[in-house]
């Protein structure tokens, strides 16, 4: 079933979503919230923009031209016509691409700020063996690895550019080897917790190409209270998106 | 002047310190608080001990024999006052080494755990110019690097043993590389802010001698309140240290 959702409470930005097969994060929020853009940076672009969520969170926050590259159809398609919506044509080009393919002479290091909330799981028969070709796509890495993401991202960015990603804590090492493997330097990171008293399940990481080293750890991300109430920040984020989380 | 220090509220330990050149500093207490120890686990090591501070912690979670290398003699002195003072000296052992020294083929592999302090920041000539040489080595990298340290602990590690340190958050990146260079993964992290609302300043790594990767990033330490005073969990940490931080 295709709904349209309120994504952000002002301005106004409303999202269509499939509930049959997938909806949008709110890690995804979280990262275009996280991303670091400057007033000099010119180009945006999310690689695997799905239902096209950070590019319309973002278009909250820039002026510039933001492109979203998902490589299933039925998801460019809702994108697209959440751009819609929006009035966002101006600023916002879906394109139904393979991220890989989208490497061409007209877009390396064309890029200021790449955002990614890639697949979180490695390939494993028993994850996904019960979930629908899109949710198994976009939740495991079946179309893409984390490696193939950072090298195509690398690709993209211009030197100096802005890279960030949201991504499951444990696998914060890997991250970073991908990161350096293509010469982007992990900058900033941001760890989720749950609560104050548990282990962070999520990260958020931004590095530069050809960055100098000089890792910033930001303050801690804490989702609820000890007795359960969400804090004031996370109170903040929820009332902005107002949506449930689904991935 | 040579003084004499609460350590720790219970069971009593005291600590002799040198006002005059180098006192402990609480990101050892943190670090030895911090280092997983296991029942099986038979030999401890604290490289770069300075006055003992982490053995003398470490023999309130152990029974197992712990031992101390310190380069400089003049804190070797103290180390061994206070082990005395303690009655530790069935338990404790202090040596006068270069800790590149110490690996022997009577040291290689033999130890479970090891926990080392190093000093924080690379070679730079403003920075150490009005310290003493007692400061100087323990804070600057004057005598040991950290490349230099984890190959030193890796050599001196049983395989599958594990390997703590406490550093500045800014080099975590640096960490991450030399564990993997020497075979250690890094498998759980702790970041100390001094507010929630703050970066991190403070690190907590562990690692495994050929251990799987995963990685675990525990709560994040949170010193104060944003009004300024110590939060539950560091208030107790004060109440046992019962110190003034000085590093």
């Amino acid at each position: 079933m295709e709904v349209l959702n309120d994504i952000l409470g002002y301005p106004n930005r409303k999202i269509y979503q499939n509930t049959d097969f997938f909806s949008f994060s709110l890690d995804s929020v979280m990262l275009a919230n996280f991303v670091t853009i400057k007033l000099r940076d010119k180009k945006l672009l999310d690689l695997g923009t799905g239902n096209g969520v950070i590019p319309l969170v973002l278009s909250l926050r820039t002026s510039k031209p933001i492109v979203g590259v998902e490589i299933q159809e039925p998801l460019v398609h809702l994108a697209k016509k959440s751009v819609d919506y929006n009035h966002l044509n101006n600023q916002i080009s879906i394109y139904h691409f393979d991220m890989k393919k989208y490497i061409s002479p007209e877009t390396i290091e064309v890029y200021d700020v790449i955002t990614c909330n890639p697949p979180y799981f490695k390939v494993n028969k028993k994850n996904y063996f019960n979930e629908s070709r899109e949710k198994m796509i976009a939740r495991h890495e079946v179309s893409i690895t984390l490696d193939e993401v950072v090298m195509t991202a690398s690709k993209l960015l211009k030197n100096n550019g802005t890279f960030a990603v949201v991504h499951r804590t444990e696998r914060l090492l890997e991250i970073f080897d991908c990161f350096q493997k293509y010469h982007i330097e992990p900058k900033r990171i941001q760890f989720v917790h749950e609560k104050e008293s548990k282990p962070s399940t999520l990260v958020l990481i931004e590095g530069v190409k050809h960055g100098n080293p000089g890792m910033k750890v930001e303050k801690p991300f804490i989702m609820y209270q000890e007795n359960g109430i969400p804090t004031p920040s996370y109170q903040k984020f929820l009332l902005e998106v107002n949506v449930n989380e689904t991935k």
